[in-house]
């Protein structure tokens, strides 16, 4: 196992958080790459069967509040593990499974409404739930409500965040930003006339109709999730060896976002999305893909944020209309428990 | 949705327990049959692959103490994932996931110490994660750590929990009650001079033995994890349709888990094993697959203890040799955090 820093000997905050010293931690303690659980850092893993490959994903949910402004735990548990199977190519989830862990003392009627938000998000997946497993803690040993969902799905060609190459393009499919935002405000009670909503969605079906028009000129995929776009886009770059120049005015941000954001001291480009995917495009590609995900509901605020090249190779640069500066990777520890 | 009790209106230990009072919490609020998360109630789901099956099976561990006699929560997480696929009949798993959830402050030698444990067991049961996840909650928001697994592993035919017919014999693979009783007496601080060893381990090269020599005369398979053989074999006489009856002077027990067992006012039947199965066989193939058994390291006190019949269905009747009682199932509130 690789050597960690010897004056690490607890678990903080931002061990969790998704950013840099998430992976660090994940790299140096949890990983070693010649044991049978090499792969425990990847978000999702492909298995061969037969000429196809069996994604396999799973992602547990801590988020405090359990219900927040355009969603709930439940819904956030089964968008996101939809989602990771979509990244790598697996649009028809074969299943998915269910581990409640409650505190004592849950009220039944909250789990009665995560359960029916649940259910209505797997029907707008097209994703059963086909296995659960229920464990209860005593009052003070979990805080109401922790969610584990793992999916299960079938992709005839597994994309990876890994796939970038010089020239590519890279497209968002929506506003960044809304999630965590929607999320801290209402931690901050902070009321915007309601204008703040978490874009908590499975995205399966906006990647299989981006699939089906862009095929392999879709090289790379990646939902940008705990540590916002920066975070994801620093470990495309990092994975691809590739560097990315975005466009700082092409980014979709909402207004209330930024200006909740601001408000916040935060940057909408280290927070978390739950309904957002990053889509790295063959040049030729480019615009028959970004007309398909415009075409969908989900999709309607999609653009393209920027290029990979063969310099600054796994850096991020963001490009301001006044200048460039290196886009620094979160670190993540400012934001607990927000999926 | 069925009607709930109109008196519950929280979750309570119970709930969580393995016994009675959790399969009515999840028949009643977290399962609807005709619902994209109809099957939240099995442990296992068998989804359809050509002329085989995916089978997709989750747990979540909350075992205190972390660490105890014969094992800790990594030993139990791949043991557990991987008998549970061994009892549908996956007994070569593809892959498993593993959702960790940690404390702020929890000690990174524990961590070190938990994931050397896990990747052994891997290595044991020829089972590589494939995935991870890790999220960190405050102090005092999770109690130390809280750990998902999640397996998924291909069947050429699936058992089940429900195939008893009357006639058939029940095997159980070795001594009951010691993960248990071993856990109990590290918190109670009893000591038996090690004694008390929990049997946790991956029985999926027992169960592969076992269904190599009975083909198809194994016609049902389950590990008496929560609730114990009681619970278990509950649930089974229920889906089966059939009634069971137990030779109670049959049932390997280890003498100390005995004695800890009366100290503790705790029935070896009622309590959580992590090592063991309980196999229906049909008579012809009883001593060929007891054989099997018994040959294996982990079957070597292996025992017919009990019989199926058309009679009292859904019913577990106990002979004790100086007559016959109906056996409880177990609520469960008494082994709060067992596994």
């Amino acid at each position: 196992m690789a050597q960690t820093n010897t004056t690490l000997q607890r678990i903080g905050m931002k061990h969790g958080a998704g950013g840099r010293s998430m992976r660090l931690l994940i790299e140096q303690v949890l990983v070693d790459r010649t044991s049978p659980i090499a792969n425990v850092m990847d978000d999702g893993a492909a298995i061969p069967l037969g000429d196809e490959w069996l994604i396999l994903t799973t992602d547990s949910h801590v988020i405090h509040p359990l219900v927040f402004p355009g969603g709930d735990i439940g819904r956030l548990a089964v968008a996101g593990t939809v989602n990771d199977l979509a990244m790598m190519g697996a649009t028809e989830p074969l299943g998915l499974t269910c581990g409640l862990i409650l505190e004592e003392g849950f009220p039944l009627d909250d789990l009665k409404t995560i359960r029916s938000s649940m259910e209505r998000t797997c029907t707008e997946a097209g994703a059963p739930i086909v296995s659960g497993d229920t464990k209860v803690m005593g009052r003070g040993e979990v805080d109401g409500l922790v969610l584990n969902t793992t999916g299960v799905g079938i992709a005839r060609r597994v994309v990876r965040d890994s796939g970038l190459k010089p020239g590519d393009l890279l497209i968002v499919t929506g506003t960044l930003g809304d999630h965590g935002i929607a999320v801290m405000a209402a931690r901050h009670q902070l009321d915007l006339g309601g204008a703040l909503q978490s874009d908590v969605a499975p995205l399966n079906s906006l990647i299989r109709a981006a699939l089906l028009a862009g095929g392999d000129g879709i090289t790379a995929m990646k939902d940008p999730t705990r540590g916002g776009a920066a975070s994801a886009l620093h470990e495309m770059a990092e994975k691809s060896g590739v560097g990315i120049q975005l466009d700082e005015r092409a980014l979709p941000v909402r207004d209330e976002v930024r200006a909740a954001a601001e408000l916040l001291g935060l940057d909408p480009l280290m927070i978390a999305n739950e309904g957002k995917a990053l889509l790295g495009v063959h040049p030729d590609a480019a615009d028959i893909v970004l007309r398909a995900v415009r075409a969908h509901p989900l999709g309607r605020d999609a653009a393209v944020i920027g290029v990979c090249s063969g310099e600054l190779r796994g850096s991020v640069v963001l490009d301001t209309g006044f200048g460039r500066r290196l886009l620094t990777e979160p670190d993540g520890e400012l934001l607990p428990r927000i999926c």
